[in-house]
């Protein structure tokens, strides 16, 4: 069955105020396939609707229970095709089974769980329920990380050598800062930067490079004395195949807004990305000038076309990059639908088993 | 009375592969103030329908006559509160015309018109409809762009001394390419990178600064024989005040994607921002190190603070600043509506005299 | 006769304190081709004496008059073979009229003169003294301005059409600030901001394109009141063939130390050079990527290998760029002296047709 | 006793066509302070003599052997105050011990040995010389690397938490290039990368930092078979008194020419610097905008105005940082000469202890 319509969509978390939620809600928007219909936007019933309401989501459609929510939602017959999951990370896991157990395509932010025995379960659960399972380690949805990774994996590198990949905050800086549930292992999990920003550098790395990191060897800080989480990481990897490569993650230093980046070296070039400049790829063939690949140039790919909407010279963002992924999750959602097999896109979706 | 819901939006022009249409739809569905209800999208009846039937309008809402979606739009109880104009330029006056003497909001394209007539006459048309009439001068929305307007109004370059302001582009550097009706002065009219580009950079030293240009000296060239309009421009300037300064602009210069760069020079400073990384100011107050405010950081003002959307790091781009445009049109018209002060950013506003 | 030794330089000017002097020695000593052993460092004996004292010249070959001096290295077996004058500007024809006289080749800075009439007369001495006149206008020592010229002249951009030309400073932003001579009619010349440093931008436009501008139109302005001299100026240039520009000079450009920069823009691409990152030169070759030309990469050229001392990757500045002028200004003298041709870099070395 | 004079400086290598050598010998001549009077430029008596003529040496002055050259330079009145030593790296130690034992002050390049044993002699030798003895760690010549020092020493970043250092090269990238003795064990040492770039990375973290490295784990890499030393490596650095870092080094990075770059953050702030941009430091106060400090403007402290020569916005480069500890090596030598304090900047000079 077709469906010419956009995606219902309902989310879970994301209420007033909430950051992710609200870049979920733009993101699914940007490109026209969903509209928001339903939510479980907070458990405290009356915030629940009031940030319904705000969203123009029926009355009759706030849920204070994601439960409840899912239940109700598979019963209808203009009930939801997939849920956002947008809770604090211990929510994850429990959310994204009553959805798949209720026949609901499940997008999830990261990091997917708290516990490998929750991913386990994940993983399980997905192939039962045979819905889409989509984790938003947004930045692969970025046009110049797709084409990075089209390049290597067309071997325009040569074999891989060393990886350098880093993902710098600051905000962390002070002590006394809040930081709220994302430095309390309770509901954040084990990891504190690593879990937070070093997991969306290390999948970067294995993204673009198309390599499996087998062994690393971690150094973990906290620089704040009454910090329970590490807020500062320096690790080695070490991918199949050979290639070594170093990783370092902080939110303690000064200056770094939120300075994802890579480096990438093989026999035959190199390619670096910086997320704070998300448009220009360098890539340095060896021998060669290095030259800027900028997206929307004749110089980049088909995967970078298929991932923006303007022309070159007009900043596409971090929003943009976001979006990508929940255009590709509709693509992937309607082809299940449809019974056809689903665009090559669909198949960079970070999914149950990246998580 | 309160406009609780999302503002209708209709649309004339922006079919199907048309490129200003679709960003203009991604503006407005970006902080969800508008649904897209109607349109005429193309004078092709079944162009129109099948553009209209992509974007989920209603069959009955798809006109290709606007003067019809004009009329029948306002007869309706649930008509459009406001019309997008995104045709060629020649059109841009006829258009406004029918949906402001309809009582129908206007969002237009640049350039406003073709002749100072037409510019009079629509002047005195919005005056009389009392309806808004914003101009899409979208590089107006870009939250560092706000925040340099901010700092020079405020004081803090001293008295402007210069302005140096260009726009270059290279698409039209080999001859031969179409160009379409861009470079056809019957429908583009009489500026070719003046009026397409050129008027973005003149606008934006105006906005910035809070001068006026009184007087300028201009030397426009065609660097491609068969070609009847500019595509290389250089401009002295000359600001009331006395401030001078100079324009370039050029769609002949390769290595520029759409690169619109503004500088300004005060007694007491200076700054700097380039389009293509757009969420960076380079703030140079004389005596003391240059520094770098970032959309998002602690240094950017409120008005930056307003145009935003994600925090620092997570770069925003050109439909963001676009959509920013949408969201103070949206606030201006509801104010309206509400009988009460629109907010201040509606003041930033192009209208009917920027045009 | 084959000379070699070092050449023997004499110095007019550059007294302790002096900077353009002490650049002049510097540059001369770098690649071992001169010796300083005589001067006339001030026109105060004492100041003379001691400065060069400083500078291990013998106290029998410091002079405090010019023309003495002039005289006197003439009539040595071992007086100096060639002189630099780096005196204030006034100074500069007198002192080379008195050198090129007694047969002694001239290093002069820039500007040559202050008037038409002295540069007249100062190219008709040199032709008629058969000795070497070389004008340090510099910033052409840089490889990568070399590369440039090269570039260009190969045909690599096609036909010019456009060159952006900018040299910017601000240490003249406040009033009341000193600026000796510089800002004094008298002694500097009638040109301010154009005389000092717009001199520079325009000489390299023309060195890098190999075209001659034929007509300018200009707006000079004095920023600070009591200033005599103009500290910005904004120029529209007209070059032979057809070629378009515009200049922009100004010394009230907060942000701005020492911004030389020049773009420029022909059929088939396009170059950009900053002379605060002289080792870089961007190269946009329409239709494909841009790339970065460093000094010392394989992509670099002869001209560039040659005004070069170290590899890729090791800045070089200022200093050695000044330093090539004397490097080809020592083949040049050597070439007449050993009666052979001189090496091509000498064709490029700015001499008394160019001031 | 006052040398007025230049100082008389031997060198030992850097025969023709070595590029170390003439590097010193660029450095020597920059500031003044020395002039090369003798030389055992080569082993070969025939290169080292021609080599020597080319340099202006006397005849009688040139050497093939480096211990007939201490004894007669020792013994001469006119004898070399200071010698230079840029031979391949496993002669720096006898070299250096012949000198000391004449009474000869030594410059030497680095890495100062090849084993910890060689080193523990020459501590010794210098001690018992009472001669200056100067390893060329010349990057800590910088302008802006020592500007960076005397900032962390002041406190301005607060306790240093985090380094992240690196020095990437590309030209072992493909394997059959000789490198010659660079990748040869017997002649360079166990180090490869490590020892041949890494060092100056691991010397500038400790320079600029203040703080010594008090274990490190590290994985080195040979990229190509043949090759019998590493030409990568990746470390984990902790420094006394809690800070922690990473260190890469690399020689097969293509695009990267000579990229030694330092990122360093403390409780209150970050510093990053760059070697192919050196007149520039990026300073983030925390909670502030970042700043750009540059050489020669206001904002560089006492450190970096010493170790300049020329003003704001005129590059220097690595030649002139270079020549900066030849600048500091004459103070040292000359204080001693006198017998008097030298000045702070010696302190700077890397020696014997440090190599």
């Amino acid at each position: 069955m077709t469906i010419a319509r956009r995606l219902r969509l309902g989310m879970v978390g994301g209420g007033r105020g909430a950051f992710i939620g609200a870049v979920h809600r733009i993101a699914a928007r940007l490109d026209d396939q969903y509209e928001l219909v339903a939510g479980a936007l907070s458990s405290d019933p009356q915030r629940a609707r009031e940030s319904a309401a705000e969203l123009h989501i029926p009355g009759d459609r706030s849920y204070s229970d994601f439960r409840v929510m899912a239940r109700q939602e598979a019963a209808r017959a203009d009930g939801i095709d997939v849920v956002a999951i947008v809770t604090p990370n211990h929510l994850h896991h429990p959310v994204a089974r009553a959805f798949l157990d209720a026949g609901v395509h499940v997008i999830c932010d990261k990091p997917m769980t708290r516990t490998v025995e929750e991913a386990e379960d994940l993983v399980d659960a997905v192939a039962a329920s045979g819905r889409a399972f989509v984790l938003t380690h947004n930045y692969t949805g970025y046009p110049m990380v797709r084409q990075a990774r089209e390049m290597v994996l067309a071997g325009e590198l040569g074999a891989i050598r060393t990886l350098q990949v880093e993902y710098a905050q600051q905000w962390l800086t002070e002590g006394g800062r809040p930081g709220a549930w994302r430095t309390d292992p309770a509901r954040s999990g084990a990891g504190g930067s690593v879990g937070d920003i070093g997991t969306h550098a290390f999948n970067l790395a294995e993204f673009i490079s198309g390599l499996s990191c087998t062994e690393l060897a971690a150094e973990l800080t906290s620089s704040v004395t009454e910090r329970p989480l590490d807020d500062n990481a320096h690790m080695l990897l070490r991918f199949a195949g050979g290639a070594r490569g170093a990783l370092w993650t902080s939110q303690v230093a000064p200056g770094n807004e939120n300075a994802l980046r890579i480096r990438i070296y093989g026999e035959a070039g190199g390619l670096a990305w910086e997320q704070e400049s998300p448009d220009r790829l360098l890539h340095s063939p060896f021998g060669q000038t290095s030259r800027v690949i900028t997206r929307g140039s004749a110089a980049a790919g088909p995967a970078a076309a298929r991932a923006r909407r303007i022309p070159a010279g007009h900043p596409e963002g971090y929003l943009e990059a976001f979006a990508q992924l929940y255009r590709d999750a509709a693509e992937l959602i309607r082809s299940r639908s449809e019974n056809r097999k689903a665009n090559a896109d669909t198949a960079l979706l970070p999914d149950v088993h990246d998580g």
